[in-house]
């Protein structure tokens, strides 16, 4: 009979909660910003970090394995051959902290306020990684290890996880496990917790519109020479309908449409409209026509210009047709479409209706397939009991709009399904300033994690 | 009988012409750029400068005139009541420099590259008006001035003039005279010497589109939340129709159609598509349907954006859905169209267009009322005899599609007209980078400028 229970699990946590604050805070401190090569040297101190702390938590080994960017944070605990295997993957990069000036305290200075945790990936990926080291010491500490476990900790998730591919290849056998389990989303709220069972996928590009070969005054020239920043909000417009639905040819071919069965329980969810505008101060919310605001942020793909830049932006005014204008686009994908058709569509799309009085080039960036976790698994039933116990609530199963463009390539490489036990909450901010992470959720989540262990482990 | 001849002149210019070239590059060395505050003691030395090389060429007095902004360089050479009296206009402030790295050589560095002399304000309006300090110098030195001359150089018409007005209405009496002379404009070509009559206003203003109150992650709110990138490109989209025409409601209400032949006239002015298209490396020319390209340029108006931002522009991907877009957007205006209505119409109907999932704000920067000069002037004859003598080529009257706002403002305030005697060409580049200027222009409008004074003074 474990000895693993709601009880004497939070009683251990609420011992050690302020050393547990305390760690995750310095390694928020580490700005490993995985986007900016500038971050290069802060990038590798919060791998070594890491490292260390699953050393000190009780791994048998822990090393950084070397990959053609950013390293991979390995690291495991063996307790018995016959025992099933749990693989626990995470990120220690973060997003670009900017625009610095909207923090209301330093992104890389962690700051307790109001039961938060205010610092760049406080939610996104760190705390939630963090909540893992620490459940492994509570596991080690009461002697009561129910699995294996394996942790794979990445640092290039937030620009695309180009090398994790060719890493899982090299490493299939060293990765060998019976569930992926991943802590990087959301619970519906925090009277209603719920796990993750779908995700969208990612097509993220840039854009470059050129006009003329130089910036040209807009008197001289302006009304004869097209400009490309006109040239460019007119494609952008032209890719979408009056109903806000993507008219990019063939778009929606592959779109998986949910039974009205699947809808109604999808929008089941307790979701209060009135709140969502209040909480970003909206006067409406907009987006495709005949779809609910929880289906357009799941079931539905999107496409949305993440930046845009071009001509003079400084202070004053200066009458500049501009030579060049460019933006950043992503899309976000649905079952069963799949990045690479979505990119080619978007292209050639984007290629076709640009005029001839301009030249276009199209770079994408990356991408990531739409996931969706089967609830019959044993690795759900076991989540669904670890917070069943630790919340006294049965959790329900949620679509989530974000992507983890991973879950795909483990089951096409490792043969896995994944488990999206997440904790954060929507309003955490993360991707924007201030991300913060609820102190609740991230001892109450390392609460659940351990008691996901025992029931993986009576599997 | 004037002694003030082309070839007198030419002489005299040849014997000096390395220490004007000289003389102008010191100027260009100082950044005297007004739309960014960070220069503000750089665009008062360059005052100074010019303040300096006015008594130095012989003026009676010279000062530096307070304003609500940047001074205005006054000076004056008095002969005789009987004589007529010329003001000259110009301008010391210049363009932003940026993007910097797109200069082969530094912007305030000049240097003498195939015969032009490369230099921010090496055209705009620097060198032209330096032009005119050195013809007042030639005037002294040949002992021979056959008018009163009065110089006005003020250092804000890069960003509006907005203190020019009140500096006119108080002083009046100071700047009493019977017509004047602007150098800020191009002669058609080296071959087709010509006199600007027709000038485009502007109306300048920059939008803000509001979505969110803060920065969102694209994947959790995608689809649901309006982006504001999207929005303005839609709503900059929804300003023009398929043929290029603006379709703010009353927008043309008041533009003065040419009559066929007038549009004939300015259609016989010597112009190859072709190298238009090569000089600016463009596949073809984009304008409103129905107009040439000379007629796009100058008896049309326009809108184009001059600067757009919002979002993450930085190095890789963000997937970020932005609080904030937002554009500077500039529209050039003929007669009879006045700024103040057309900002008011742009406004309203952009405010008209937003959705009501984000909010607007429309901030005027500045504006400038079209113009004419009449042929039959004695202003615009004595320009027509000073070229014909100094080019051996009797000069075409040309509408240009760039603003000079105070030339509307002078005959209001001042109830005088002016004579645009410009002298740069349309591929010097100002207003971008590599901005240049022709030595063989500048000296030759030297030697112009002194004739003009020779038949100003028989009228």
């Amino acid at each position: 009979m474990s000895q693993l229970t709601a009880a004497s699990v939070s009683t251990y946590v609420e011992q050690h909660k302020d050393r547990f604050i305390g760690e995750l805070c310095d390694w928020l401190k580490i700005p490993s910003v995985s986007a900016d090569k500038k971050f290069k040297a802060d990038v590798l101190r919060a791998a070594e970090f890491a490292k260390e702390q699953f050393l000190k938590a009780g791994a048998d080994k822990a090393e950084l394995c070397e990959t053609g960017g950013n390293p991979v944070v390995y690291a495991e605990k063996f307790v018995d051959a016959s025992k099933p295997t749990i693989l626990v993957y995470g990120h220690y990069d973060v997003q670009p902290a900017d625009p610095y000036e909207l923090w209301t305290s330093p992104p890389f200075a962690p700051v307790i306020k109001d039961g938060n945790i205010y610092a760049r990936g406080a939610c996104d990926d760190k705390g939630q990684v963090y909540m893992h080291i620490k459940a492994l010491e509570i596991l080690t500490a009461m002697n009561d290890v129910p699995c294996n476990i394996k942790f794979m900790i990445e640092g290039e998730e937030e620009v695309g996880s180009d090398n994790l591919g060719p890493f899982l290849e090299k490493n299939k056998e060293k990765l060998k496990a019976d569930v992926i389990l991943v802590s990087d989303t959301a619970i519906f709220s925090v009277d209603t917790p719920s796990i993750t069972i779908g995700l969208r996928g990612l097509s993220y590009l840039e854009v470059k519109v050129t006009g003329p070969n130089r910036d040209l005054h807009s008197g001289v020239y302006g009304g004869a020479v097209a400009n490309p920043i006109n040239i460019l909000c007119e494609m952008i417009a032209g890719m979408k309908d009056e109903n806000n639905h993507i008219v990019i040819p063939g778009f929606y071919g592959d779109v998986l449409e949910l039974s009205e069965a699947d809808r109604k329980a999808l929008n089941s969810a307790p979701f209060n409209l009135d709140n969502y505008k209040k909480a970003l101060d909206i006067a409406d919310v907009e987006g495709e026509k005949g779809f609910t605001t929880l289906e357009r942020t799941s079931i539905r793909p999107t496409l949305d210009v993440n930046g845009i830049w071009g001509g003079y932006t400084g202070e004053g005014a200066k009458t500049v047709l501009p030579s060049v204008a460019q933006a950043k686009i992503s899309m976000r994908l649905v079952p069963n479409q799949t990045p690479d058709k979505i990119t080619q569509l978007f292209t050639d799309y984007f290629k076709r209706i640009a005029p001839a009085s301009v030249k276009v080039e199209v770079t994408p960036h990356h991408g990531g397939e739409p996931a969706i976790t089967p609830t019959d698994s044993a690795g759900y039933r076991a989540a669904e009991a670890a917070f069943a116990e630790a919340w006294n609530k049965k959790p329900i199963p949620m679509r989530e709009g974000g992507s983890i463009p991973i879950v795909a390539l483990f089951e096409r490489v490792l043969g896995l399904k994944t488990v999206l036990m997440g904790f954060g909450l929507d309003s955490d901010a993360i991707h924007s300033p201030n991300e913060h992470y609820r102190v609740f959720n991230y001892l109450k989540g390392i609460e659940t994690i351990v008691l996901f262990h025992k029931y993986f482990g009576q599997k």
